[in-house]
């Protein structure tokens, strides 16, 4: 059985990571979303949330499972029995930073493989920073990301902005 | 008309941003600076001192303006019936970044255009970081900024500097 | 009054080239397509037929006009008296190529100004190079070049085959 | 089943292919080493050299076949019910280039997939060009190429340097 | 006398730094490794321990000195009567942050010249932050940092999760 | 003592070529120029003009020599007992090509080092193929190569418009 681990840290998940798990799970037995805990990286939304919006958006994904991790990825995806990371590539800044880890991983575990897929082109600006930069300034992201997490960054930027005028 | 609007978060004008400048207005009716208020990026000049050394440095242009903006840039675009937003490129990871934003852009109003103009050669290495790490630790940025902004940035690290040492 | 000239070999026009020129015409009160003659590269359609195809492709559009030219784009550029030109940018290999010819040309002529607009992201794989290679290789095209173009390419390639079969 | 297609001129197979097909054959159920008979661009080893030096230097690799195709690259994928295609990524460079085919691709076949592994740092120098290059000057290509490899090209350019001397 | 400097944060030194390092003495009469104070940045380790570790890996080279600076690196290397700087190159995001600093040091003094070695490409994927990444979440980095910083990494970081713990 | 090789195929040097020579010469005891004889390139000038061309051009630099070379740039260098190859980085496109070529030059023998300069920015447009297009299309080149070769290039081209039309 390959079974491939999609890491990340999904705050929030984007059209653009579900359109790259929709053609993962076509590629392996099982895929596994794994979502980093990020303790060193201020995060907008809490791990929970993040996990709750990843399985809100990927219910209609077959041979998936949802699980979160912290500590080395290489670590994770040993520990579960899988051999492939997978990881989507937009641009040529994410060409040579995502070049950097996956000579990292191999050598840290030579029996683990990263494999790329290339963005769909309607999706290659799309990230998730960029899409809290927008949200925050209540800009539309309708269609950039689930209609779960839509909703969530609404309430989330409303929360603040009442914080501050409170 | 033709308003087109160049925006940044001049912290300082530089002359590399002067050039793009002149040859905008050559190319539209009217040209809009538009200073982000950036009230979530720390900046070395307040949003006034900003305004003020940008207003020093562009008296000789004719059919400009200088506006200050928050929110998104594209309601601001909006706001003020322009449809151009004008950028410079000096370098490949310029390209990459004004890509996604131009992108992002077209997509929150697709009646709104983004030009890119090459800096200049000599200018291609200048960037209001490096002329404030340069000028921080007391080195020469004479020709590479309007006098007034060498002054400024002199005042302002003189006093830094007071500070520190009183 | 300002007129942009948008060159090219357009050997042939793609759906591409289109985008750029319908989003040029909103920027500029003239906008010359200017087909270059290349005599030294060896192209798939005649001159004549490179010019026919793009004026049946922009028919639809406003102050637009079609031009051969041969020799150097910036004489060609001042012989008009116009003082733009307009370039695509799809990928970080065109951005120095284009940097480079932007540079050149500005030494050339100082009062000439080249801008560039981005492609659309959906477009950004196409050339007219990849689509002679999937043409003559009998794969569709449909939807990446205006239908003329279409017709056009199938009619060479199957003389071609005709030729080498006969 | 899964069935993945690595494709290339291989002309002729160097260690930074075989790199990738060890690391392919992991992945997947089969993986057909597709070479491509490349009509239209001058070879120096003819498609059945090319095949055989393939076929001598995968001898030891399981699940694994080799085939010729001429036509799109995509139809050949088809016709023989594959779903994958795998790559290798060198540099900045490739990236751009395989991102475009990988597109274009996509928009012929939806149901194909294209994944990318990156080049062993060890090989991210290594092409065929650079090897022929080398190896016409005479100079050692040892533990870049498998050892057929090696003698062939010896023997091709011995030949040629007889040719030219005799 | 021609005399080069090598500066950097080294925090920590890596092998890939001293990859750089063998090859630059073979080139210069002297070469100086110049340690930033970074006081505007924080570091793993303190300046006093940067500078041992540098000390302990270098001890086998020759015509090596080890020195600390603060303040413009153009400054420090005129004030010791150097005339090169050295710079090792990874990758294309090296390129041009490297070009950028090179030109304004070039301004700032034209008689300094910056030359620029490749990285081995064995630690072309090598960081002193991914270094660090990596240390942290207790993964090996042996062959990748000399022992001293080996060790030296993991007792800052047993201390800090001592003290998270207690 | 230090010898470095500039290598390149001269057809012909540019003002960017000298840029970089200059520079070298303060860099090492002696700087050979090694002009490539390129039989399975076409280029422009015959290997003696490109010779006499490059001769001219540098009369006023020490400590420097102009030679000729054909086979492998590495077994020349290592003929003259020379150890550095120096070669200027203008773009990212030429990093990765210089890069590739720098590391097979580094396996095809350990003791000699491949260093790199940073073009100047006002030549980081400039190349020799640049210079021939506009040349031959009668466009300016003064102060973009040296004044024998403007005069050079004018005699080829009028030479051959001479043929053409005749």
């Amino acid at each position: 059985m390959r079974v491939a681990v999609y890491p990340g840290t999904f705050d929030p998940i984007t059209n653009g990571h579900l359109d790259i798990l929709e053609r993962a799970v076509n590629l392996f037995d099982q895929v596994i979303i794994a979502i980093a805990e990020d303790n060193y990286k201020q995060t907008l939304f809490t791990l929970e949330e993040r996990r709750y919006l990843v399985e809100q958006a990927c219910k209609h994904l077959p041979r998936m499972e949802v699980r979160t991790f912290d500590g080395l990825l290489i670590d994770f995806v040993q520990s579960i029995n899988a051999n492939v990371i997978v990881r989507g590539l937009r641009a040529v800044s994410d060409f040579e930073y995502e070049m950097q880890m996956a000579m990292m991983n191999k050598k840290l575990n030579h029996n683990v493989e990263t494999i790329f897929l290339m963005s769909a082109s309607k999706y290659s600006f799309l990230s998730s920073s960029i899409i809290k930069q927008v949200a925050l300034l209540d800009g539309s992201i309708k269609g950039l990301v689930p209609v779960e997490v839509e909703e969530a960054l609404k309430g989330k930027y409303m929360l603040k902005a009442g914080t501050r005028e409170g």
